[in-house]
């Protein structure tokens, strides 16, 4: 069958067979199937929809177009972690120790920041030496000594979903929940997990904005991890202002020290204590509650804190920042933005604030931008909190001056001051298992 | 606003403004847009549609694309004619000259066959002589002297056309009808005509296989016409058997003889004279019934066939041919498909007989195939008729045997024989103004 005829197939709503998007994915990859009839093929994708099988079929062919990490020579569960990304999203860093201290081996590959979110690798470069760069031997080591290691992706691991996603960026074809979950599920797939827990953002600060996509998502991956024969669980958490206190680099280290100290702010330590706990049982713990208790006493033991120092360690990393966060890059100026009239703060627009973060120097605009490790936001009053006029909401820390006006036009944009005390939602909105 | 987002557009259901819409036509042609960003948008289109005002903008960019006929130094109306095309299709060769006896000025510009459909330059070209390639100055002259005149259309009209044509082709996105309507209006807008009738056909050898589909290209081409300043009507005509008895080339056209003699098929001559009275309603005739009679004597007085071979003469043809059929190339040999049972002959279906017609050689599967001028099919039995098991049903001539077993596999499975006399359906199913 010409390959127009598959096209010609989704386009009138049909599904496709494992062979056909076998087809569409090898050929995509290696340019027998030319751009044009593979993007017309994702728009029809994205307007058609795909069954929880083609995305499964989908997925499997993008994990085959490349290497998996093989980690079944280490003992017990390797239970992976993946969040759609927000503003403030530092979980993983303090959650995979977490994990790991209670017994669960967590590896974990992550991104870079873009646009208004940050990369977890970009926040972990903030602390001096710690390298990203692991080769897969080495990555195996620290993950069998330490029980965690966080490193970069690499190029080998699911080639094709490089490929398609820089066609769909130019082709206006992103928004699809099939294409982004077997986007996702195929990277998470080939790295060798046997279980994996998924944070999915929902809200303003989000890829979803609402409830109904985040689902969607939710429930497509985790068809996908199931079919795959890897347990899959998500949560839908809210992402309409940052989490936690900190948005950027150094900051957020920093702050989730102070998580795994038990000093952290309450949305996120128990964002952490929840994914941590449902790691727990993911890796073999049949009682919720006996999960649960292990987290705690990990955190309250400082269990979690000795097991990210030793990953520190292991990777490289000055490991004196764990008591010292001083030793972290700072910013060398900080200025405020403060209320402008009495009331409560609504929310704080995560998108605005992250992007005001990026104007200072945190983020990335393009792939290749540099990151200002010590730039960053500090949020001072959290949303549902009652504010006087002046009262301090943000603390821009920066290092280049001509990076403030920008950033301090877009975090005004992000303060919303409310006349009644506004209903806080709470941060996990749903279980999908 | 990055092209990306205009696909983004197009793919949440939006309006295009005029000038995304020209950013997309002037992009496609000049490679500025890339195909990739091209297919996806169109295949936006397919699915998402476009409003009436959109398609006259695509319609527009088309014919601005390329250069444009300029007829206006020609005195009158010129009012040309279009088929979406079907099964022994021969109306414009009989059309043109009938309504120009009538004194309607006819520039027509025509297509060559592909797939189960004939073309009227193949159909001309079986002329000894016939020139179909006339410059522009060349045409006007002949359409000057005799009032009529039917050539190939030359690259420069509508060049966009083309380009995004061959794209569509290979992308699954040619079934849209915004996008056949823009097609096939820019190239009649370019063509300089300053009214239209359209023929738009319907059934299983047509493109548009149901009544709703028919109307919907009707109404959007005539709504193109219309705001583009041309008068333009359509009719919605039948097209699950061929029209009228022969199927190829040279037999097409002593068909078309016969017509003009007042000898033809009855559902091609009654076709040929409601579409040459319409024409000459357009070209000024306030009265249809007087339109009407001005078209029957212009038949009868044998006008109609003068002016066909007075062009056949300017155009370089043997005009011998007018009064000597057997001039015309020949097959050598003839078989016939036979009724195998007694009945009622249902419908024949057209695109089997047409695809049985190029299987004799009369057709194309290939644009760049040859054509056997003399190859065809003959309708001995029309559909509605009684017949007898043995009866002759169809004639198929040809020169080459090699290719006589597929076509008269072909053959004999477009007759459909019933048992109960069949309900024949009128031939022009509606009209649209």
């Amino acid at each position: 069958m010409p390959f127009v005829d598959v096209i010609a197939r989704k386009r009138d709503g049909q599904e496709l067979s494992r062979d056909e998007i076998e087809r569409f994915v090898v050929g995509a990859t290696d340019g027998t199937v030319p751009d044009y009839q593979t993007s017309a093929l994702l728009m029809a994708v994205v307007l058609r929809g795909m069954t929880d099988q083609e995305t499964t079929w989908l997925t499997d062919a993008r994990v085959r177009s490349g290497s998996r990490v093989d980690l079944s020579d280490l003992p017990g569960v390797k239970v992976g972690k993946h969040s759609t990304g927000g503003v403030g999203d530092k979980v993983s860093i303090a959650l995979a120790p977490l994990a790991a201290a209670c017994g669960v081996l967590v590896p974990k590959m992550s991104g870079r920041g873009l646009g208004h979110t940050g990369g977890t690798l970009d926040k972990l470069e903030s602390i001096p030496g710690f390298r990203v760069g692991l080769e897969i031997p080495e990555f195996k080591a620290v993950l069998r000594e330490v029980g965690t290691c966080i490193i970069g992706q690499t190029t080998a691991l699911a080639p094709a979903d490089r490929k398609l996603y820089a066609l769909r960026d130019v082709t206006a074809t992103v928004e699809s929940v099939p294409l982004i979950a077997a986007s996702i599920m195929s990277k998470k797939l080939a790295e060798g997990s046997s279980a994996l827990v998924l944070d999915v953002k929902c809200g303003r600060g989000a890829f979803m904005k609402d409830a109904a996509g985040a689902r969607a998502l939710a429930s497509t991956m985790v068809a996908i991890g199931n079919r795959a024969g890897i347990a899959t669980e998500a949560v839908i958490t809210r992402m309409d202002s940052p989490l936690g206190a900190a948005v950027g680099n150094s900051v957020e280290i920093a702050e989730c020290l102070r998580v795994l100290k038990g000093d952290g702010p309450s949305d996120l330590t128990a964002l952490v204590m929840t994914l941590a706990a449902r790691m727990v049982v993911l890796a073999g713990e049949p009682q919720e509650a006996r999960a649960a208790v292990a987290v705690r006493r990990a955190l309250e033991s400082g269990a979690g804190l000795e097991t990210l120092r030793r990953m520190i360690e292991r990777q490289g990393g000055d490991a004196r920042v764990v008591d010292d966060s001083s030793r972290l890059p700072a910013a060398r100026h900080r200025t405020s933005v403060c209320a402008e009239r009495g009331g409560w703060l609504g929310t704080l627009d995560a998108t605005l604030v992250g992007r005001a973060a990026a104007a200072l120097g945190a983020g990335r605009e393009r792939v290749d931008d540099a990151v200002d490790h010590g730039a960053g936001i500090l949020v001072r009053a959290r949303p549902g909190e009652q504010v006087r006029q002046g009262d301090e909401v943000l603390d821009l820390l920066y290092n280049d001056e001509r990076r403030l006006e920008r950033a301090r036009t877009l975090a005004r944009r992000s303060v919303q001051i409310v006349e009644e005390e506004p209903a806080v939602a709470p941060l996990v909105l749903e279980s999908i298992r």
